[in-house]
């Protein structure tokens, strides 16, 4: 028996998001444990670095779980993917040591958030990216963006996961890149709140109407959780990392 | 009663093509037809510049038909719009002249290929691109390329639209481009034969494996057909060009 440690894609149009919920709603969690119960896993629970939501997707996940498996590396990657739907695939797999947790264990999760900019529906483009119609002032996406970086209170910006817990985070990067017609926003922090990403294009985007500063909704000067989330498909949850050196 | 010219963009994934066959099968075209119908359109059918084969998928298919409309032309885009599914969708609509025909108006149509380079599955990048698990000389497929672009005789790389037709085409262009871990194949054409773009990209990946020489395969020296032919999904439809200047 050895624990291993995997690194998981999935689009997720088709999920309910990541952790197993009613029996009736697909996750990729369900997904995963039942191919993994057909290599003979016996079970209980994988363990995760992130719950994404529904329709939030996955270039990184990081999952971990404990399997007796007698045959190469390389051979539980093919017969996990043989086991999966082509919309979840393992990336990569590797021996962890027996304690390790994916979410516990992280030092920083980084996701990307892809605005794509077009008056008109765009079947191409629009799996992965929030359509807005209206052009955005880049250079107030990216001051906006600046601002949130260091440690502060985004208690503004999202729940903790258990109630009452900290809603203090320390961003260590943000940026907006500027790709054809995409506006494309990348960002890592220690840990995020719930909602925390989709809450922080929200806002950046009402910055760059000019009808915020989001300067003013850190560090407690607002408390309460504001209203307004860009949408799940725009998401996508694309590195772990942790104290050694991670195979991504 | 006007004719309209439509540029077209569509998800392949969920299609059988273009063309309107089976009833039961789901098609591009019926989808329109359906759209249009229930907009006030009377039929028989729409035209279209080029018959997309199951799987592959369009950003700039040319389609025209002609309809009694009352009210402003953004209103019929967004009309149209309304009433298609969310993998199709209306990019712009022009007032055409009353013979405009997209397929015989057209002087050159435009693709791209996309070829994802990648050992593991990918779900967020394979719906558009064909996945290949080995390294590919760019060299030699740009060399190939080179030698397909001017006026040869196709024979060997696909069939005409009707039987005992001419099989010479034009190749205006023809190029690879190396974007992140994609290659993408761009061609233009007067015209193309029927699955010749993507024959053109298998055999070019064959000559790349140094398994064929693609000079040798031109002009009669192969009057058969050649087998193989590179997937649906990773092709793109992407312009079609006409004499006036087109709105795409």
């Amino acid at each position: 028996m050895a624990r291993y440690q995997v690194i998981l894609a999935y689009d997720g149009t088709h999920f309910f998001g990541f952790q197993r919920q009613a029996p009736i709603d697909r996750t990729v969690q369900a997904v995963v444990e039942e191919a993994l119960t057909r290599l003979g896993w016996k079970g209980g629970t994988i363990l995760a670095a992130g719950r994404t939501d529904t329709g939030v997707h996955a270039a990184g996940q990081v999952i971990a779980f404990d399997l007796n498996w007698k045959h190469p590396m390389e051979e539980l990657q093919r017969a996990l993917n043989a086991q999966l739907p082509d919309d979840v695939a393992v990336r990569s797999v590797r021996e962890a040591e027996a304690d390790f947790h994916p979410r516990y264990g992280a030092v920083s999760r980084w996701y990307q958030y892809h605005i794509l900019l077009d008056a008109n529906r765009n079947p191409l483009a629009e799996r992965y990216a929030w359509r807005i119609a209206s052009g955005v002032d880049v250079a107030v996406l990216r001051s906006a963006a600046a601002q949130m970086i260091g440690t502060h209170d985004f208690a503004a910006f999202g729940t903790p996961p258990r109630s009452g817990g900290s809603t203090v985070r320390t961003v260590l990067a943000a940026s907006w890149h500027v790709a054809q017609e995409q506006l494309i926003f990348e960002v890592g922090a220690n840990a995020f709140l719930y909602h925390m990403v989709r809450r922080m294009v929200f806002l950046q985007l009402k910055a760059a109407e000019g009808k915020i500063a989001v300067a003013d909704l850190l560090d407690k000067q607002k408390t309460d959780l504001l209203p307004g989330l860009a949408p799940g498909h725009g998401l996508t949850f694309y590195r772990v990392e942790y104290p050694e050196v991670q195979g991504n």
